[in-house]
């Protein structure tokens, strides 16, 4: 391997630091309004009348939307429900005469500044007739509760149950029954770049859309549904990168739509951008409850796993009708059992829609049993490492879901004990035992032991991908594909692959920055840690067309079989024969070239079929779903005075087949424990009963772990077990960091204090709480 | 046939008769300046000092050059010379020191506003020492004439001699011989919309550029070379379309790089756009003057060929130095004779540079061998049909310079016989006898006898051409190519092709309307007459890949082998049994869709091949020079009062393969006749000889045909030979109307009055001085 492998540094780089004009948020257009939302401040109201003609009368105000301009169609925002099926809700509409959340769009206004458009909100008066609400989901689906939408009764939008063999007996053949209940939170996912768009209708129903969604054809499929417009009308452009997705980003927001219906009123591009507070009343990671029941040999054999969860999807479904599945997937799919029953429970309440968030359901399901294996082990003196390696699904394992498939590559051993190792957890205390005074130490461990990349587990889903791979006359290569980088750094993993691929050096390679929906294939979304995986295997592919064309021209040119030839740092040369060469760019150029050329023995030997350009493309579907697999330990020390947890020490170990770029792996796990961190510990969106307003709008309120608190040392073990589908060996990556860190520091906190914390986050008010009940 | 050889509308129609925004001219950046050159009033001159000081310090400047900011590389504007031929001449610089015609740019400014720019270029002090010029190509040719390139003895920029079989046998062999000289003037091709360009510089020695051009790969090329950066630094965006083009913006012009350099200077994107008269002096046809002598047997039968031509490059090579091989080609490959030699020579003068124009040469040798051959006709009392039979080429001729191939599609004899009969030429007079009084009539005819498409025939130069179709999930297809629409239709052509190929209705087709050369395979220009055949074979080679993978995924749906289904206009059915179908949106978005679908047994079967976007990628060479052949017929009518001229009936015979588009190939023969009009009786680009000043800077001092000078009926007769190397059997169409007008109507003249006009343009005053001496 010459590129893969190594730390190159990102091309992205400098403009990240400076926040280039490369971000949506910097894009423009000529004559281009500026959109803002009149946002309701009721959690549940009905919308009696709206009078927008003072808003009109504004100078400066070029469009005014209210509910009775907007199709009325009903859609669902998130990509990865299809829009024609029966069994996931299709429950929002761009503006409706029915409020269900504080803060649900009412109208709109495009004005030739922003400042315009927010006096003009101002002006619009709207009367509405308040409902009663209803924030608790378990509230919701009592008898009598307020019923949220029609066809959803008991305010349930979807419930999924699943079983395996035969629960009853598993339970009955346990030497030991645990139960718990484990609840988390809202957290909001803190890009740092706000949710924006520019739209722009271009006639004959048309619209061309710039946006900092996390994906091109997902936008254009709900954008079209929602505008009841044929999908190739819509032509989203790629933004070069956008400031920070994590998931946030996902679906379809209102500002999309809205933009488009601005701008096609009053004839001109309409940029419409979040204000901080909007993005954190739009998206967030669905609070979970989480009831386990799990019977336990005293060997620690796993003999029955039950389930039961409770999502608050807020007042729409689109996230919270997946995420809960695949919650159960992940709680399901973690460790091996004969006996197994999960049932799921999605919501509606008054509370604000949630959205996706790194883990996506995963990370509330890891804290509910890694914190249960913990107090199994702990209760029946089990050593953790063995204990988890007794119940882990094994290499060649059947999909626990998904027929005909097996795991190919699953280093859960090795990823345990280089863990274990490193943090030193044969060598901790007993509970309480590390620390004197009011100061505590701990450890704490979590796996999470098993995931996919992208959605391929689940049997009704494959996430395809597509490249175009285009090699430019001086010998570097034009990769162009749909899938936006969403600060993961995946713009250079993706030309890491297609240089190794080329045989190009990493200078040679540039990412197309903004292709759009109109050339190049279909790429699922950045999510669910697919990216390396799946595009990954896409761009391998196209690049592999084209360096197949790339030896045909050069095999003509050097009198050589194309199999003879192999290409390295730029030179195409005959294998053992390093000095019969040529570089790419003279190979390029000669294919591209319309002129023959000429030699010192007159033209060269040209045939048509070397001429045009060496370009390749691919559009494929990936061909397993690899399986990733992470543990991470912590050290923490409690404050047993104040209640306050420092994380100190993290070891995070993940078998994600190969590494393809160290420094980048590194960046995503110290990102990902920056976030379980603040998910474990402090972050949480709340809103006050009363108004409805979001009391957390702001970073000055919501708060995320800095450098203070953040622990001094992070220790990255990347095991690299080879998978054999994946582009270079390589598999997942980006998720398992952000859902390990809440049980292991809940873990920790047991260990140093004997408290169980089974509620996030844990604030120092819950471990003060915590340590009176003991 | 369902879509091809149907008079479909034009998509871009609306956008046409409104200027819509698509065009370049209207293309804006936000924060864009505008920028404005500097020219010299000298046609000759050493710049000896410029004082940019005051232009600086003007309030909204934001950027000055002079030849003192830009690289110094010599280079060629026009995209098929090679950049590193030695062969031909690299001439040109960004700015010079040494100015070569009146009118060269010396500097430059950027402005917040065109006013401002336009006001600082009054600031600027220049200090000239003016040189002494010459404009007259023979006069530049002599002892002593002033010198202008080195390298370039005598001022000849290039003197091409191809000679086939015994000239002087050929004309010792003769029973008679002709001579003539025949002179071409300085033509513009009079599009609608200036040349304009936006660059922008995009840090790290790269450029985004909108131009005008026709060429998005030969800008990129030619910006590159004459920045000394590597090509992939310069991102061309595509237009949508352009008006008009005919050649004339073929190559980069001075404000492309002048752009990009402001661009860099001011950091901020830089706009340019010609004036009118700007456009003027930028590009012309050159003139040409031919001297022909050729031996004929009494029965009309070539025995000799000989030509010498002069063409007057003006003060840069550029299109002049491959004009003149086109035009010897279009000479040698006419007519078939065993003994052929042709001198060319291409001449330096201080004459503004020339460029590319419809017919590229040929216009210029077929007014002089056409009208040759009536003379020698009308002499020796032959059939003019029938001695063009007798000498011209003849399907399946092996090609007169391409060793290998032959002439597989030739509808010669039709093209005459049809034209000639429509025309009524065998019921014309005798040259003086129709009409009384001041009022003649005459008919005339030319024969082109063969041409090619694209510069295929030239054995040097395979232009190959690619394109990426993709099929969307609602039954539609994008188009995406590097091919730009300058007006010719082509959008719809292609269209039609891949329409066709796909078995899609015209309506679910789109050309994607702003791909870059980042994602695009290349193009060849749009020029020479090759779209229709080199970009639609292109177009329906990726269309097939498309096809390909449409019938591979419907035949799993419908559980049938792919070979046993067909596609006719949108839905896809097994041959014989039409009620097995699909629609082409059901099979796409089933394919492209990343959920199985569910059917009332279960999921759907589905393979993980046929998940992805189903698009297909061409990029290939044509494999032939199919031959056009076109013969004008026209009827005029001459004031022996006046001199003047009037075209009254025109029938134009053109054997084009298939015809695509009946309607807008009609529309080409119009637009084609409307420029030989032009050409043949009135256009002419004029200088004072004293100051350098075009007098024929505007459309009011440079007449064009209005309504009122075209004839009221032009008959297309279109004859189908069926190339079987085209697109369903097309061939070339665009340039050989141009060339036949004047020729026809000069031997038309002849037949009307008894006077040989032998110098373009046929003005009132020359035709009165011919009838004066007769």
């Amino acid at each position: 391997m010459s590129v893969i492998g190594k730390s190159v540094a990102r091309p992205d780089a400098l403009d990240k630091v400076t926040g280039g004009k490369a971000y949506p948020v910097n894009f423009q257009l000529p004559g281009m309004l500026h959109g803002k939302l009149l946002r309701s401040p009721y959690p549940h109201a009905k919308i009696l009348s709206i009078d927008t003609s003072a808003a009109e009368q504004l100078p400066g105000v070029k469009a005014v939307l209210t509910h009775h301009d907007v199709p009325q169609r009903k859609f669902t925002s998130v990509y990865f429900v299809p829009t024609d099926t029966k069994s996931l809700p299709q429950d929002l509409l761009i503006m409706s005469d029915h409020v269900r959340f504080a803060g649900q769009p009412v109208a709109a206004v495009a004005a030739t500044s922003a400042e315009i458009a927010e006096q003009a909100l101002e002006l619009i008066e709207v009367d509405y007739e308040d409902l009663p609400a209803v924030f608790d989901p378990e509230e919701a689906m009592q008898a009598g509760a307020p019923q949220l939408h029609d066809g959803a009764e008991n305010n349930i939008a979807v419930a999924p149950v699943m079983e395996f063999g035969d629960i009853e007996a598993g339970f009955a053949g346990a030497d030991h029954i645990f139960e718990g209940t484990y609840t988390t939170q809202r957290a909001h996912t803190c890009y740092l770049e706000p949710r924006v768009c520019v739209a722009e209708y271009n006639g004959n129903d048309g619209y061309t859309i710039n946006s900092s969604m996390q994906h091109l054809f997902g936008l254009r499929e709900k954008l079209a549904f929602a505008l009841e417009i044929p999908e190739s009308n819509v032509r989203v452009i790629k933004p070069p990168y956008i400031g920070g997705g994590f998931g946030g980003k996902l679906d379809m927001s209102y500002i999309e739509p809205v933009a488009a219906l601005l701008s096609r009123k009053s004839g001109r591009p309409v940029r419409m951008e979040h204000t901080r507070y909007e993005d954190f009343i739009t998206t967030t990671r669905n609070p979970i409850k989480v009831y386990l029941k799990t019977g336990v040999k005293k060997d620690g054999t796993f003999t029955a796993r039950y389930a039961s969860s409770i999502l608050d999807a807020g007042a729409h479904a689109t996230h919270g009708a997946e995420v809960i599945n695949v919650h159960g997937f992940a709680w399901l799919s973690s460790y091996h059992c004969e006996n197994m029953k999960w049932e799921g429970k999605s919501v509606y309440t008054n509370n604000m829609i949630g959205g996706g968030y790194r883990g996506y359901g995963a990370p509330q399901a890891c804290f509910a049993f890694e914190s249960q294996n913990d107090e199994i082990c702990e209760t029946l003196g089990l050593d953790p490492i063995e204990f988890r390696k007794k119940n882990a699904r094994q290499l060649g394992s059947a999909h626990p879901l998904v027929p005909g498939l097996t795991i190919d590559s699953y280093a859960m051993e090795e990823v345990l004990d280089r863990g274990a190792e490193a943090i030193g957890l044969a060598q901790r205390h007993p509970p309480g035992a590390n620390g004197d005074g009011t100061t505590k130490r701990g450890i704490g461990m979590a796996l999470f032991p098993f995931w996919v990349s992208g959605c391929v587990g689940f049997p009704d889903i494959y996430e395809h991908s597509g490249a175009i791979v285009k090699l430019n006359v001086d010998g570097t290569a034009d990769v162009a594909t749909a899938s936006v980088d969403i600060g993961s750094g995946q713009i250079t993993t993706l030309l890491q692959i297609a240089a190794e691929e080329l045989g190009l050096p990493m200078a040679a390679m540039r990412m197309v920055d903004t292709s759009d929906t109109t050339t190049v294939p279909f790429d699922a979304p950045t999510h669910a840690s697919r990216i390396t995986y799946g595009s990954g295997l896409a761009i391998k592919a196209a690049a592999g067309e084209a360096k197949k064309r790339l030896l045909d021209v050069a095999g003509t040119m050097l009198e050589a079989s194309p199999e003879d030839l192999e290409v390295v740092d730029g030179i195409v040369r005959v294998k053992g024969s390093p000095d019969t060469a040529l570089t790419v760019a003279d190979v390029a150029s000669r294919a591209e070239s319309p002129f023959i050329q000429f030699t010192d023995q007159g033209p060269a030997p040209t045939t048509l079929a070397e001429k045009g350009t060496i370009i390749g493309l691919s559009s494929m579907a990936p061909p397993s779903n690899p399986s990733p697999i992470a543990a991470g330990f912590v050290e923490v020390e409690v404050d047993t005075e104040t209640g306050e947890v420092k994380v100190d020490r993290v070891v995070y170990s993940h078998d994600l087949g190969r590494v393809i770029n160290p420094k980048g792996a590194e960046g995503q796990v110290e990102g990902g424990f920056q976030q379980g961190i603040g998910y474990a510990l402090m972050e949480e969106i709340q809103f006050d009963p009363d108004s409805g307003t979001c009391l957390t709008g702001c970073f000055l309120d919501y708060k995320i772990p800095t450098a203070v608190e953040m622990p001094t040392q992070i220790e990255s073990i990347f095991v690299e077990s080879n998978e054999p589908t994946g582009p270079f060996g390589a598999k997942s990556m980006s998720e398992a960091c952000v859902v390990v860190p809440a049980p292991a520091i809940a873990n920790a906190i047991y260990n140093a204090t004997g408290a169980r914390l089974k509620d996030l986050p844990i604030t120092p008010e819950r471990v003060l709480a915590a340590l009176g009940e003991l």
